[in-house]
């Protein structure tokens, strides 16, 4: 069985079940791709709904050759797909086998199985973009509070060497799309239809420049209409592909809040900016922290890589080799977490981004040096650069 | 010995040592107020900075004398020097003494014994007025949001019938007081000095009117000054005397937080009201809730409501004879605490406040007048009134 077979499976399956689902998932586990497909077109679906399902879609079309077509347009799109087993396949997705919610929720919220391919655009391999990678996301309707912490968030993080994962939406979305593209970051929108026709169209320079400099990604083929349930299904993958989720603004029982939620279920970062409270725009963030302990108010940049810092330690994900920094202290930490990836930094900015003592900082930075981690230049100290699969590999 | 003998003792300890000081607290306990004064004055004092106090202070006058003269100019004033024992002494208090914190604090921050008398001025038994009381406390540089947020919730807290606690200065705490006389609501100022001169002297119109429908509380002497350790001394009374704290704004590392961090060591509600991450006036607020679990984050008057409903609950204080509404479901109770002190109220108006649905408002409202809790009017329900001591009684 060829491994384009294999891919081709993958992506029919996708067109004939909406991603997430749990039965399908289940059947590539037993059957392979190619088998679990076979088990469909041939009208074995364990579930009712889901046999219905295959019919109708099949009743458009032949499963294998709209999966080619696919490929080929997303080909002639300069896009690819991308399968477990690749080399940039995100392998923190697969935390979502895990995830298990209770039964009584809606469906979109109950099917949250791994994805079974991605289709991808943009320059960077996609596992090394998502490796340090932290989603920040939030309502549509956002204020300018909301707007303007969104963007200084996302361009710290991106300035900082962390990706920064959202949807793609109006509003918070959009902010942290921007934030992260004007520090000359890296940034991934996360679709819920086809990479060839991101949603909004309001956003579409803003998808042309992050598919440049960033990557789009969907789980859906290309094509693919954003309806609505899929914004639902795609935000498991926002939340379980970064090691943390950010909520900026969302309205009372909104659903930017569930991407969150899935965040706090998979054991990732699950961060929410308070507001004033006298914005609706911010009532949801504040149910949010109410009613989930395990939820972590976070008032800018500090605060956030405290987090992901933490859960980047603690996630069970499979991690390569040590790092030298892992032996450091908290401070000494703190301050190679502050320092830019490229360039020099003064040793008070420094202090300030690290919120270390500036004299603290000096010595510590001595250490650093001694162990030839940062390297002091005639206008500050910068980073020693390291092989990437030991400096960013996890 | 007489009981004004032991007044006067507790004022001149008062005079002679900080209030809170743990060593004299525990001499009133071993020897009674009249035998500790005897002991300190015979220069007896278990420590050595305690002696050079109180001979230091002793040099300027003679302790049984001051202590008379400032009880004559209290009453000249109208105001009243009130004992543990009184009628209107507030149990509550008492809770200080269990209040233990850590050794490396400074010094106003370690002695946190109970009051010995307090300097009562106003028109309302001092228990009773604090039986059913929330603190609203936070920054004198407090911003417009701020403002208007204390404003708020001292309005509601005052509209329903608690009393509302705070310490007198500019800014949230001036805003809380100023809410709840709006409301015609009882609100009390705890003072850092002696009641005749209440600072800041800019509020002095508003300390008028507190002391005309309220209480000026002060654990000082007439006359005192209101020095810096004083207002640090003087919170530990706002934390204990209280059901909770809501902390409106708050500098980074401000001394506003501290009322709060007495509240969680006393086990009553400490609750934090977030704002805008760009506000450098929420930045201690936030702090507060990233560091103690047990604080809560509130939104607004239902939020603290449910708080002190849940502290009232569990508060080891002891209380007076069951009233009727202990008997009553949570939606009932809602009910009964939403209804306004005074007047009537529309079943509409009720069941927004009480955040339970206009049927079963008008369903547990038809029970309620069975129990003669409520009585039906021409425009709505109102609260049937009961003998004081069963009403308001713990």
């Amino acid at each position: 069985m060829s491994e384009d077979e294999q891919t081709l499976a993958r992506v029919a399956l996708t067109w004939l079940a909406e991603p997430g689902t749990r039965s399908v998932h289940q059947l590539v586990d037993d059957l392979g791709p190619v088998g679990a497909l076979d088990l469909l077109l041939d009208g074995g679906a364990p579930e009712e709904a889901l046999r219905d399902g295959v019919a109708a879609r099949l009743s458009g079309g032949d499963a294998r050759a709209v999966a080619a077509e696919a490929v080929g347009r997303a080909t002639r799109l300069g896009a690819r797909v991308v399968v477990p087993g690749d080399d940039e396949w995100p392998r923190r997705v697969a935390d979502l086998r895990k995830l298990r919610l209770s039964g009584k929720q809606r469906r979109v919220d109950r099917e949250t199985a791994p994805p079974l391919c991605f289709w991808v655009r943009g320059p960077w391999p996609l596992a090394e973009a998502l490796d340090r990678s932290v989603a920040v996301v939030g309502a549509r309707a956002a204020s300018a509070y909301g707007t303007h912490v969104a963007t200084d968030l996302a361009y710290g993080l991106a300035d900082r060497g962390w990706t920064v994962v959202s949807g793609g939406a109006f509003g918070i979305d959009a902010a942290a799309h921007r934030g992260a593209l004007a520090a000359g970051g890296v940034t991934v929108a996360v679709l819920a239809c086809g990479i060839d026709r991101p949603y909004p169209m309001g956003n579409a320079a803003l998808f042309d420049r992050i598919a440049d400099t960033g990557l789009l990604v969907s789980e859906w083929l290309p094509g693919a209409e954003p309806l609505r349930p899929r914004f639902l299904i795609r935000n498991r993958v926002i939340a379980a592909s970064t090691l943390g989720t950010v909520l900026v603004e969302a309205a009372a029982r909104s659903g930017a809040t569930q991407t969150t939620h899935r965040a706090l279920g998979l054991g990732r970062g699950a961060m929410v900016v308070p507001g004033p409270v006298t914005s609706a725009m911010s009532v949801g963030a504040h149910e949010m922290l109410r009613e989930n302990r395990e939820a972590r108010l976070v008032t800018g940049l500090a605060h956030v890589l405290e987090e992901v810092g933490r859960i980047g330690e603690l996630a069970p994900v499979p991690r390569g080799p040590d790092r030298p920094t892992d032996l450091l202290d908290d401070e000494a930490r703190a301050i190679i977490e502050a320092m830019p990836r490229r360039g020099t930094v003064a040793v008070d900015t420094l202090a300030a981004r690290a919120g270390v003592g500036v004299r603290t900082v000096l010595r510590k930075l001595s250490l650093l040096e001694e162990l030839t981690l940062v390297v002091r230049r005639d206008d500050g100290y910068a980073l020693v650069s390291m092989p990437r699969s030991t400096a960013r590999g996890r």
